[in-house]
């Protein structure tokens, strides 16, 4: 076996506690190189040759991709203490491989040859919020989705949809607005409603702060936002806003004060300065890339934190909020996420904490600071292979597999999967306007794991390039919208809604992924359920084989709500197909 | 090349911050895979494709181990960001490596493709206290250390040395011992002491704390304690105690109060009680190991949270201790270390954290808990070569490049680098008696990085299996020491705290291991001066060859202080030789 390949490192994504009681322990290997995997463990302080031997169990594989095959396993050790090696299994060799690396036999002469998982702390645990599991998020860019009070409108605002975004018009969307849209999104099968940002700011994004202890005129008053909450907890939907932490507007007060006073002002900290007087050309302190009008915040200053730590609980305890979603949140230092979490917890404990990192985020999820990141590693493999062609099946598996073996599956559980948002193409343009397309990337998203969220009107086919592109006004006149594929994206809630596997109950399988074809056969099961979603990804009709237990097995299937019973799936060029089938005989 | 061995994840040993302006980036490859290794790099916001290219720079190859080749690049981006991949190059393929993985030609098309290092926060600085690169430690465990005080010695005291040491007997150790016996350190060339504990406790280890707040008074009191401090800091010599917060003992007030009165105790939390009344027959309690004399404490309970922080500020404020040395770390909860390192440095910013655990620590070593954990991967592979036989050159080479591999450098600069202690073997009797083995094991420990430690009585050449038997009375009369050894260690003391390059400065690398001969040459040098240490570990004379440059070269042999040229060094079997060069011609 290839030494080289094997990979395992305690207390990350290869060793991490799922439960109370239970530690996940996984291992990497070369892709076909193991033929079983055993976990070798015992207590660390009880590990009597014949005992150790005895407690090695067989570890599931959970996956591969390109280059690896992952193996799993999960142990409740009595005492909640673990030591524990790895047996790799192949036709040629059996090997141990352990914390002092490789051996012929398991090393029981030391203990501490082993692997340590010192202890199962309940603190240490990563708890995210349990509804968050259950929940399908919409998020509204809110000058855009509706405009519900006239009166509010900023000056110069268009008539609703009648231009083209651009970065600086308004077309006068609010909370009102959205308010008179809860029942669409109760409809549709919604139970969470992501806004970005609501404060009072310069631009129509509103991403340029100016007191984040205030609502934006133009969107309502604190009035409207408590009657909104009231009105989205009333139909089981939870609310979550936008934390522009990492920078202010050049707007916000205490900048204009440094900037106008300098080196007295009593802000003067509150922001990285190089030098007094304040320099814009060339730039004299630390923005957003090099963003003049979004300097930089000092998080690490005492004042800068307990203000922003404040905002965090403000909202929570005032408007009873049920989640942040934190804005560039990989530039701000982990120190501030820490204490953020510490404050936004302590108000509401399962209050949800999404960062916005576009990359590999294991650093942030260590139970700490966030709850889940916004899952762009998803949004890339879903777009590549659904909306772009750009990938095939095996590939697109590969993605999959190995995005799911880079965290912990309790953060999977949470992970924000998005197809699209405020700072990309729509996703029916990056699909070439096909619609077939975007059905299928909706198809994956909601029957997967994670907390989905749909971008507001790509559920009725809008259509726009990257910003300004994407931030159209939302289409209410049903004659502007695909009504198909609303219902559709409505029917993909109902039985996400509907049925747990769809959700995060079961395991994940990818059971076949054929690049020739372009099919891909996947699956969440648990001990008495399986649901199978059949993808056929190629422009023309194929034949997907099911697993030999299913051929003939009487299911259901689920979208056209019918009985169902096959050797194998007969599958129409760009669809999608899930059906169900009783494990019970 | 074997894309399988290629490892790169950010935020950890592979990517981190060394220094205000710098982070220190590494890749791991296949060994003898790659020829070069460059890092492409760039401001995130700033990615024009010519720029990046044109920032591409070469990685040093930092060592090898037996499966991989490590390379290393220092970067300094001028707004703290990064992102980055690395460009592998050999005879026959280059390959580009990023976050999204492998790619023919640099993925310049979306900067998401490359890894990330979003901002160098000085507060997720790993920052241990600047001092701790200096010093070599010296370990006490005072009982057996000097009777200073017999007014104290408790009943049932044994005359000084008069047995063997037992897991019960008392030979009256003492502070005031210690204290006149603070110039033989200080003669030594100690610049650090770590006691085992000196808080009241039943045993004569003192492991079993019954009152965190008192000295046991068989060391002494309070006013003695201060004295010790201040005698060793007046001859630059730091003091560290240890903190047991994983368990109390059995007579702690708390655990006693909840044996007796049961579920209303108001300390019946402060444990981990599985039902009252307290059964002690089977385990009714979470203890350490099985040991029902030490229950655990509930660190997440408040109240002991508050009561133990409390114990780690009281020994600084009031007695100005330098360090925290922290009893079975890994066992207790990682939010609980993070508020100790809170609380701790709050009243010694330079105060050393230093836990104990045995096994690989990266996730306590992440800037937010310790400084340092007692390395005994260390320990064990300088053991296996020089005391044991049991691992040849080549191996220990790879085991201690590994280890160099496993931490970031600045973690790596103040590791805790031990041979013994209280809880193992001592290095003689590990050596089978061969005092020449244990002046190899001293060679080595004292001219590598970290913060060695010595534990008492391995200078002069004292025996003894592990607890009980090396935890006998220090001897004084100069006729039972070796003072032959005592005057080698003196000597590589004097050596390592004349030259930074033996210390922390400068860089480790290993230029010749040959297993057959069982040699070993490393050096450590930055751009003025090299030092090379040059181990025969066989039993027999052998010639070592020179790195080409340094032939005939003039230099200086700094043990036996005498100029010093040749193409290649003559050693004795089980010798060890250090020799200065200086690069400017």
């Amino acid at each position: 076996m290839l030494r080289e390949a094997v990979y395992h490192r305690p207390k990350n994504e290869f060793a991490y506690i799922y439960d109370e009681k239970t530690l996940h322990i996984r291992i990497r290997t070369k892709k076909g190189d193991a033929e079983r995997v055993n976990l070798i463990h015992g207590d660390p302080y009880d590990w009597e040759e014949g005992k150790w031997l005895a407690q090695s169990i067989p570890m599931k594989k959970s996956g591969s991709d390109s280059l690896f095959d992952y193996y799993m396993a999960a142990v409740s050790p009595s005492f909640r203490r673990l030591r524990y090696g790895f047996e790799l299994i192949s036709e040629k060799e059996t090997l141990i491989y352990a914390e002092k690396g490789f051996f012929e036999e398991a090393p029981l002469d030391d203990i501490a040859n082993f692997f340590c998982f010192p202890y199962l702390h309940e603190g240490d645990r990563f708890r995210a919020p349990e509804w968050v599991k259950d929940t399908v998020w919409y998020q509204i860019f809110p000058e855009r989705f509706a405009n519900g009070n006239a009166e509010l409108n900023p000056p110069g605002t268009l008539p609703w949809g009648s231009a083209d975004p651009t970065p600086s018009n308004f077309f006068g969307g609010d909370l009102e607005g959205v308010i008179s849209h809860l029942d669409y999104l109760k409809d549709l099968g919604i139970s969470g409603v992501y806004f970005t940002p609501i404060f009072k700011a310069y631009s129509n994004h509103k991403y340029d702060t100016i007191d984040y202890m205030e609502i934006d005129p133009q969107f309502g008053d604190k009035a409207t936002l408590k009657l909104f909450v009231k009105e989205a907890h009333a139909r089981g939907i939870k609310v979550m806003l936008d934390a522009v932490f990492n920078h202010s507007g050049y707007l916000f007060e205490p900048f204009q004060d440094v900037l106008e006073k300098g080196e007295t002002s009593s802000y003067k900290d509150w922001f990285h300065i190089y030098e007094f007087p304040v320099q814009e050309e060339p730039l004299g302190y630390d923005t957003f890339a090099y963003e003049k009008t979004m300097p930089k915040l000092n998080t690490r200053h005492p004042e800068v934190k307990k203000y922003l730590l404040e905002v965090g609980q403000y909202w929570i305890r005032e408007f009873d909020i049920d989640g942040w979603r934190l804005d560039v949140a990989n530039e701000v230092d982990h120190e501030f996420w820490r204490d953020f979490r510490k404050a936004v917890k302590e108000v509401k404990e399962d209050c949800y904490i999404l960062g916005e990192i576009w990359h590999d985020s294991m650093p942030w999820l260590t139970g700490d600071q966030f709850d889940a990141v916004m899952n762009y590693p998803f949004t890339n493999g879903a777009l590549n292979f659904f909306a772009k062609d750009k990938i095939r099946a095996e590939e697109f598996a590969s993605v999959i597999v190995n995005g799911m073996h880079a965290y912990p599956q309790n953060i999977n559980e949470v992970a924000f999967n998005l197809l699209g948002s405020h700072d990309t193409d729509r996703i029916l343009t990056l699909s070439g306007d096909s619609k077939e397309r975007v059905k299928q990337l909706f198809a994956f998203q909601l029957s997967f794991s994670g907390s989905p969220c749909i971008y507001y009107g790509d559920e009725i086919g809008m259509a726009g390039d990257n910003d300004p592109g994407c931030r159209a006004c939302m289409v209410w006149d049903e004659d502007g919208q695909d009504r198909e594929l609303h219902a559709f994206v409505k029917k993909l809630l109902s039985l996400r809604n509907a049925y747990p596997l769809l959700r995060n109950e079961g395991e994940f399988t990818i059971y076949h992924a054929d690049s020739a074809d372009n099919t891909l056969l996947y699956a969440k099961e648990n001990e008495k359920e399986i649901i199978i979603g059949a993808v056929n990804q190629s422009e023309s009709a194929k034949e997907i084989p099911l697993p030999h237990e299913l051929r003939g097995k009487s299911g259901r299937d689920l979208l056209k709500d019918l009985d169902f019973a096959a050797d194998s799936i007969q599958a129409d060029g760009l669809s999608t197909q899930f059906f169900l089938y009783s494990k019970e005989s």
